[in-house]
């Protein structure tokens, strides 16, 4: 071989192992997860059928909605991915629109997502997807070194923005398959940012979705942060949604004057299509900020008034299956259940729970 | 007046109107608020002195800690402004220094102050204050609309970036004076992020500065996010500190081996200078992603076998007041008390203290 040759020997042979290396890394990796995109696993949690699969309403149909309202319910709070597999490893790619996070929340709760699998028929906890910041495309590993038995898995998809592609990678020698419906019934609970879990550390941590997993029942999350307002528009779709029960727990975000003048409308209209659902009313939680700031203090405890005098006259005028739940101690005595003075964190959202799983759980076996 | 005169008098009317214009905006926000730099107030839960006021460690003091637990030792984790004042506002300026945030924990925590103030004799949660994304300087109203009766006041600093400054500011009206140290002794807890507060939803939540508005005595934060593995260093360092008590929760970062390996030095070095001292061992917490991940399960299961090996092996060979907690229940036994498997949220926190308080403080009581 001359040097000519010897050289363009060299040079392909260079190409050659160049190629032969990538093509086996992207076939490892290929080989380490195979990815199915979430929609075609069990989606849990829809409120109503929507095009776009991870998100709440399909504004497009609802084009009367405040703005501030379109903007939240697209988010994909409260909605998730039922699967088994028996797969070692479960890792997802996932694709998120909004806006970026807020200084009193986690990344993971705004834009992340978190993984439970079934377990001596409870769920629990098993992984956390972190999103990176500065991107709106994330990969991650959820879970690994595990045993090779069949597990029911759910994903929480992303609470405060709308995830707008999920996959889920499990081993290639593993199967995944789509899950059953995990929770029965529906009970849709219309709120503010407390519903949609502003302060959840992650989201399965957001009450809705902690209700669901205590009770087995499918709570639906219509939380939607700084817009609950029982705007009519808002009012006529919530009472075309399909549901068994109704939790109105929108006193946060609406003034004084707002809750006298809109909760009959709310609950005529929700009791018009569905005369036989309960409706639940919320008094609004106490916002620890009201500790020492009494402009706060004394608008709460106007507001609660009046969601109170509201639902006793609808009452007094006939309507049924309509019952209240008063906020006393919702986040105990130490003041110490808000990461800002308004939002619950999973402390304070536990202390609610314990007063307010009981009493719906009492309405709900009396009357579904 | 002629036409050129007329002109030049409107636009220097302009002009002097506009000038008086901006100076009585800027002296009415002067008016406003009169900012106290922290230093000249109060400062509560410091370890050492340090040249830089809101360090917990002089780095250039021990030369010989390893990178990063000099990285951490400078965060204002446990660290609190004390004051006074009648203020019906108190706003903040700050600045800080360090890593971004991380996906799990809120930025309130990481960067962010929170305010506590005196009610009935209790601590009462009164306000945060948010950092603004992208900035290293912040500014902000923590509370406001509050009466006028002089308030006992507690500024926690951020757990994981430094402040390097902090200003807090009071109608011009008011006045605002240093406070008590409000906690009694030293107890000093060595340990990991979990000491340091990564998924407390804000600064006053890690549990440190819990224990110390539920008991009155002071408990000091030597918590090093990751970095802490009892090396020979910081055994050395600790050792020096002054203490009334000692609690070590550093097994969560240090390997099994590195348990068996450095226990004995930290703890016999420890009890050489401080004679009398107790001293408290922590199990680690139980990680929830060991609920699935078999690898963690086993590695906290060896590191939690292996440190109360160490404290019997001490114990035996006649070190007196050692004392030994173990973390069965530490988060209770739903799963639902971590962020992401390793590190408890409040409500972890809160179910962590329903445990170690009770002990610890029994412990204390027999022992200070």
């Amino acid at each position: 071989m001359n040097k000519k040759h010897q050289s363009w020997y060299i040079i392909v042979n260079i190409c050659i192992w160049v190629f032969t290396f990538h093509v086996s890394i992207i076939y490892a990796q290929s080989e380490q997860n195979v990815y199915t995109p979430a929609e075609k696993l069990t989606v849990v949690g829809k409120i109503v059928p929507t095009p776009k699969p991870f998100q709440r309403v399909d504004t497009l149909q609802y084009s009367e909605l405040p703005s501030n309202v379109k903007e939240r319910v697209v988010h994909s709070a409260g909605i998730a991915i039922s699967f088994v597999t028996n797969s070692t490893q479960i890792t997802a790619k996932w694709c998120t629109e909004g806006s970026p996070t807020s200084a009193t929340m986690t990344e993971v709760a705004y834009r992340g997502m978190d993984l439970y699998i079934k377990k001596d028929g409870q769920w629990v906890y098993a992984g956390v997807a972190r999103p990176q910041v500065g991107k709106e495309c994330f990969s991650t590993t959820l879970a690994r070194y595990m045993d090779t038995e069949e597990k029911e898995c759910l994903l929480y998809l992303p609470l405060y923005n709308e995830a707008t592609s999920v996959s889920i990678g499990v081993e290639e020698n593993a199967y995944i398959r789509p899950g059953k419906q995990p929770f029965k019934k529906r009970i849709l609970i219309y709120g503010s940012s407390i519903v949609q879990g502003a302060a959840a550390s992650r989201p399965g941590m957001a009450y809705p979705a902690r209700l669901s997993r205590m009770t087995g029942l499918n709570f639906l999350n219509l939380g939607m942060g700084a817009s609950a307002k029982m705007e009519k528009p808002v009012a006529d779709m919530i009472a075309e949604m399909q549901a068994d029960a109704f939790i109105l727990d929108c006193v946060p975000n609406s003034s004084p004057e707002e809750i006298t003048q809109r909760t009959a409308y709310l609950i005529r209209t929700i009791r018009q299509n569905h005369p036989d659902a309960p409706i639940i009313v919320m008094q609004s939680v106490f916002r620890e900020s009201g500790n020492f700031n009494l402009r706060t203090e004394a608008n709460v405890a106007q507001q609660n008034e009046n969601i109170l005098e509201e639902v006793e006259k609808l009452k007094r005028s006939g309507i049924e299956s309509l019952y209240f739940i008063p906020s006393d101690d919702f986040l105990g005595d130490d003041h110490e259940g808000s990461v800002d003075g308004t939002h619950p964190t999973d402390l304070g959202f536990d202390r609610m729970l314990q007063v307010i799983e009981p009493r719906i759980m009492e309405i709900l076996k009396m009357e579904l």
